[in-house]
């Protein structure tokens, strides 16, 4: 029987063949680190999706254009402090500078590396910082470093959020580590094919680029892409995948192998969702909205985005207020098409509401449902076969304080 | 010259002909008044414009059934602190119920009263609340009951709203005297015909039924449905409009006069539209975003109401932060099509982004413009004719606490 396992203290290095190293660059003002490299021993094939935004970071653009145009990647530069977005052409060069210096120093062309920034918008990359954390980070690559370079990638969060799986494909042990940072500007935009935060995927399978991207979307449809916490997309989302292929085990599109590498991979990459909206900006809440029976995918989506993102929702939520008013309001406002009179909703199993009027369910009940750290919320319109889940975060005076604070 | 000017103190009563009253039914627990009437001495022909929600209100339901149907309106009760919404049958049937008390202790027809309701979603109507307060509403109707009533209908809301402004049209002094109430649950939904709050309009002018439509809905879109507190639609939203004619001023679709009293009208709920967002629920900021040269009127309001309804700009305007990033990171996942190389953003009259990138401007600068109770973000994408704007609040702690707590 195949079993998808999760290697303890597991991160982008619990896979063969990948470094990693989390240094201080000076980006961030507070010293901490703020400057990862992830480095492949070997060329590895990869894929990557990325944000949807107009406003597109430079690093985005750059990456997009690597991913289009295929081959090889060796490493992966990620700084934290500075987004370079909305740094126009300047900004476009200083990334490709940034891929010609990490170039340089670890050896390989420049167009084996991929970077990405998340931090303040706006505002040109102080180059010689970017220069700095190279110079830090290349000597610093270890087979245990990921741990490190998770940490550095960090801006409002508060964990660092790593995690590695092991899984036995064709009788070869296959490893999937990643790690991915993300706390605040968190929102799924699920029709765009694009992912919605930062995150770094290594893998010892052996598949071609064009098998990684038809993996890595669905993942992140089902993933990344199911999750907000303030509703506001970021310039810079990024996840890119890298697989060195050291395992031997190969990944063909169709096979049963290829599905249960997905599975993995979906573990790997809801794992990280998950823990972003834990860890979302002032989030004391996990609440998963789950719309059932509607008549289709599209409302389904409409309905459970709605209350994901309806910030009375997200403040009753903080306030343990099972308030189920707010949550008809916004699916009453969604655009999903549905007869009122047939919805029924559950705060984990408990009923709240039957045929679109109050259940009956005294509120001590209710409140003893939305009191916990996490709970369902389960939207059953009874009329088709249309489903959809979303994860979000509850709305807090700590998010208010986070934001009207901290300086993107 | 025709002039439209403002009547000091002015409300629904400073229209002639037109009665109200505000009362303590015990809806609320507080024991501030909670029941308002509004009731026109002549039939007056009547106009609505309502919710788009799919859990429309009991009250919503039977008011548009009025609308549809045509004939007169006499009055117009509102109560505040139940909002009989999600009560099935039962609460359309107390909604019928309640117009039939008021029509017996008014002695008019049941058919012309109209109701409205506001508060806590999903609790069945206490009958013998709204008994009481026709009890006490009528006799209490008075020639000066304009400003008890506004206060009456308020919720969250910290002051009363009302407005009234006169008007000469065709050599006769016209008057439209108004209130509204909504500090939370507010949210434009443009595209719908639709409007998003509490409001009831009075006026002296002569008009059909049609006519009163013809010019309602447009102004509607032009005032409540360009203001966002929090982004959340009502299930109850409701505007009325009542012109008994006394004036003796005729309107008659497209002419001079009827342009005259559009722009009157307009002028009356742009004040409380205005006022709404001014008094939004925690509220310390008024801001207008303005979309300008985008490709097409679509494109400039999904940009607008993006960044009207972005968290992460809403906490960043409560924290005096100019943070332009997180404004370039919402119209770049609005769904508008622009070039970011062509945008170029201003607080106030202060350039920020100039062709998608840094304007230089200081930051102490930028503070200085958004420190202020009130400013302007302007977004040129610099491409074709396209325009809108909305009004917005922002997000504060007191928003936070307000929601935590108050169960709708």
């Amino acid at each position: 029987m195949e079993r998808i396992e999760f290697i303890e203290g597991g991160s982008v290095t619990s896979v063969p063949g990948f470094l990693a190293s989390g240094v201080t660059a000076g980006f961030k003002r507070s010293g901490a680190p703020d400057f990862a490299l992830v480095f492949s021993e070997t060329p590895a094939n990869f894929t990557g999706v990325f944000t949807s935004c107009t406003f597109a970071a430079a690093p985005v653009l750059l990456d997009r254009e690597k991913v289009v145009k295929g081959g090889k990647l060796r490493a992966f530069a990620i700084n934290s402090g500075n987004a370079n977005a909305c740094t126009g052409e300047k900004g476009l060069a200083n990334a490709r500078r940034s891929c010609e210096i990490a170039g340089a120093k670890l050896g390989i062309p420049a167009d084996e590396v991929a970077v990405a920034s998340t931090g303040r918008i706006g505002v040109q990359m102080p180059m010689e910082l970017i220069e700095k954390g190279l110079s830090l980070a290349v000597p610093a690559l270890s087979p245990t470093g990921g741990p490190d370079a998770a940490r550095a990638i960090m801006t409002t969060d508060t964990v660092p959020k790593a995690v590695a799986v092991r899984v036995t494909i064709g009788g070869k042990a296959v490893s999937i580590g990643a790690m991915t940072k993300g706390a605040g500007m968190i929102d799924p935009k699920l029709i765009a094919p694009h992912a919605t935060m930062l995150c770094c995927i290594a893998t010892d399978a052996e598949a071609d680029n064009a098998t990684l991207a038809s993996l890595l979307l669905p993942c992140a449809q089902d993933s990344f892409n199911r999750i907000t916490v303030d509703g506001d997309m970021s310039t810079n989302d990024t996840v890119i995948l890298m697989a060195n292929g050291r395992s031997g085990a190969k990944i063909v599109s169709g096979t049963p192998e290829a599905e249960l590498f997905r599975e993995a991979l979906l573990k790997v990459m809801q794992t990280l969702a998950r823990a972003m909206v834990m860890d979302g900006e002032g989030a004391t809440k996990f609440v998963t909205i789950e719309v059932k029976h509607a008549r289709s995918r599209e409302d389904a989506v409409l309905a459970a985005e709605a209350v994901a993102n309806s910030v009375l929702c997200k403040t009753a939520w903080f306030g343990n207020d099972p308030n189920w008013g707010r949550v008809v309001a916004a699916l009453g406002y969604s655009g999903a098409v549905f007869d009122p009179a047939k919805c029924n909703i559950y705060y984990n199993a408990v009923p709240v509401v039957r045929d679109g009027g109050d259940a009956g369910t005294p509120e001590e009940e209710l409140v003893k449902e939305v009191r916990g750290r996490e709970f369902v919320i389960t939207c059953d319109f009874g009329e088709g076969e249309g489903e959809y889940w979303v994860w979000a975060s509850d709305l807090s005076h700590e998010y208010v304080t986070i934001n009207a604070d901290y300086h993107t």
